[in-house]
């Protein structure tokens, strides 16, 4: 059977179900040649994908048709959500077999996922090298450097030479998580310097070079406490494969490598996407977020927004004598509170990359406030010269000076929500925060409210 | 002096000004030994940083002073605005040999964002071979494969032995953008498999072995014309350092690196946030772009939202006459419009960071609408009960019929925000449009003017 037919159709984390039909036959009739050559024949994402589509159980019974290695290989690329599955509801002794072959950083991820009793469970059956590795990395906090990092590392001494290193890398290359970088330390495991591959490959004409003469000593490290948002930052802006993780002794504690970086800018992506855009962020897909959870993780901020729109209310009754004396002012009114939600989503969400990209920090509000009332005030005369227009095409003002409420409300409101839109992610961020959270919906709320008092006070003030 | 001082207090992307008077003060007393050290010292990426406060003119006299290597190296750590002015105000051989030696990828990106009339003049100081493939890389449009590829790639035949590999990469190690994938390419270069250097420093125990016999055949490659976003999909799907760029008839053309994948998952990242914070994306970074452009930016779409509010104070306007007789209704006006307007712009960000992951495909929008429909309902029933709750304490309706008109809307409108917000992006994808176009404030304006017409013939069917 030719398996790669249709694999150019299937997009990453779609389920394909081209091959369903066949895999669930070839397990009915326990077709050994068949699920042998599915285990292998592809690349093991590919596997993976065409899987998908598979119950738990299935899945596991085609795993064990696959040699050890590609078991691992394959499992490792199916959704987070199959894997805790199977887990879950697979025989104990072969699972923590399974996860003690993991990649020490993968392991820890899918140990978290499992529930306190499992994960106990598979700990006892895990052989004590790698359970007091889980152990240890599992004491680092999610979101840090340490709980990102793998251990599996290629650490070498000063001393070896370039023939040496290559010969050590040939014997061990299979169990390191990457062997393009080799960490030089001394007897106390201290940092000293790297070595890449490249360079070591570049050296083979003269083998009895050291490694201290190699290595490169200007480093850039992480801290294992620090936030991995810092870490993919600084591995993108280097362009690194994989960034050291070190203590505060500067220890060699294990390595961040590349993969693991684009899965938390991917991942960060769509959280701060999905905050500005209120909602809690989802921790699996949006197809496999149960239907209870997406509504809790909606709900609590349409809840949050909805009572930040009932100060809306009160304030509009509190007006509701002026209201009815001058009803010409209600048409613009929702007009006139979008607009300055609207500049202030505009400039809470420009802020918000900036930070997370790192091209601002808060020591440049004051410039941000300055660029902002700039900006905002331009953009806050363009909108009132069109409400200027407007309130002529509408008539419905009684005369020329009560026509100029509409544009001089608009320009005030669309700076004042561009102010509150920039300010508020940095205060956030300053109070220890994350700045996507809560910004939007609190820059809306504020800016609502403080459009229809302005709205009022200028309409009192001017008739 | 001691340059590493202050390295732990800077972050990527923010400019660093600690050394600003020290580094003005060697150009204008010509130190060479101190420049010399500055512009070695430090990783390439560090000393741009203490740069970025230096005028283009002082930054170029810097970088004089550097060996051309690590010119190069330091160069391609300025932010790209830098890099330009660089390029467009400075000695054009000197930068024609400067972008000679860059990769090939970075050299097209820099040259596609120089003016058209300096592009020609430095393309004519630079070599021919270099020049025919800068012409060659400039014909991918920008954000296909094909546009993101570096050229500089180790191509093996077949027949070459372990040894022979070992040999040849350690001669050329040094002019590759990636050492860590070597393809093996057939006499007419189409690609035939792959081999790891992990794979080829494992082999070197058996030197004799033939690249075909140690080389990987089950290869994911890109076709040089497929969206970027493809791309980075698949290298972060499957962990891989790079990604061999082929055409349709599989002749190997060059490979995407790690680096430039994260470089695009960040950037589209941002571009997706802003586009939903309705901001036309910027190129550059916050503080790096001019405030005209910024203005610009968001201008464009204040004024299509504010069309857009418009179509709210027309409708609100046309039943002037009912509102002038229920006067209790105007007070949850905003309320009701942006819990339509909120619950949308859930639907839609969940809905196009779904999207941009490859967690769903556009034919999924039955599913996708099912499941709004279902998870907006709940929400909707939610929110009615609430206002429900609210109508009674505000206690400003008529009677016990009259307390009903806001509730039923609340959950009507709740619906139909869902649903439109979740169908809009998907449309907009089906159209060939970025999803995240146009979709939130086509939201915001389509559930404005529905939430006002809802209220409203609720309000006439009940009273």
């Amino acid at each position: 059977m030719n398996w790669s037919r249709g694999v150019c159709a299937c997009r990453p984390g779609m389920i394909n179900t081209l091959y369903l039909p066949e895999l669930r036959e070839m397990l009915a009739s326990d077709n050994v040649v068949e699920l042998r050559e599915f285990c292998t024949a592809l690349h093991p994402a590919r596997t993976a994908e065409f899987m998908e589509g598979l119950e738990a159980e299935e899945s596991w019974r085609v795993l064990q048709y696959a040699d050890e290695d590609s078991r691992v290989q394959i499992f490792i690329y199916l959704t987070p959500e199959r894997q805790v599955e199977i887990c879950e509801s697979q025989d104990r002794d072969a699972i923590a077999r399974l996860i003690s072959k993991l990649a020490s950083d993968d392991r820890v991820d899918l140990m978290q996922r499992l529930s306190h009793e499992i994960q106990g469970d598979l700990l006892s059956r895990i052989p004590a090298a790698e359970r007091r590795e889980i152990q240890r990395l599992s004491q680092y906090p999610e979101g840090t450097a340490g709980a990102m990092m793998s251990i599996n590392v290629v650490r070498l001494s000063e001393s070896l030479t370039v023939r040496e290193a290559l010969d050590e890398l040939s014997r061990q290359a299979e169990q390191f998580e990457t062997i393009y970088y080799l960490y030089v330390v001394d007897a106390e495991q201290h940092l000293r310097g790297v070595v890449s591959t490249r360079q070591l490959v570049s050296a083979m004409r003269h083998p009895n070079t050291p490694m201290s003469e190699l290595m490169e000593t200007k480093m850039v490290t992480v801290e294992a406490m620090e936030d991995q948002e810092v870490v993919a930052n600084r591995v993108a802006r280097l362009d690194l494969l994989a960034i050291p993780v070190v203590d505060h002794e500067h220890h060699m504690l294990g390595i961040i490598t590349h993969d693991d970086v684009i899965d938390v800018v991917q991942r960060e992506a769509s959280e701060d996407v999905q905050r500005i855009g209120a909602v809690e962020p989802l921790r699996d897909s949006y197809l496999g977020t149960h239907w209870l959870i997406m509504s809790w993780k909606r709900g609590i901020w349409l809840c949050i927004l909805f009572f930040c729109g009932l100060l809306t209310a009160v304030a509009l009754q509190g007006y509701g004598s002026q209201l009815a004396k001058w009803s010409w002012l209600i048409p613009f009114l929702p007009l006139i509170i979008s607009s300055g939600g609207n500049s202030g989503s505009q400039s809470s969400t420009l802020v918000i990359t900036a930070l997370t990209r790192g091209h601002i920090t808060r020591k440049d509000w004051l410039r941000v406030a300055y660029r902002e009332l700039f900006v905002g005030g331009l953009l806050g005369l363009f909108l009132g010269t069109l409400g200027l227009i407007v309130a002529q095409l509408f008539g419905n003002s009684p005369g020329p000076l009560e026509a100029m409420v509409v544009p001089i409300t608009l320009t005030l409101v669309v700076t004042a929500g561009t102010l509150i839109g920039s300010m508020l992610p940095l205060l956030f961020h300053r109070l220890g925060f994350d700045p996507a959270l809560m910004s939007n919906p609190f820059v809306a709320g504020i800016s609502d409210v403080l459009g229809i008092m302005i709205y009022m006070n200028i309409a009192l003030l001017i008739l």
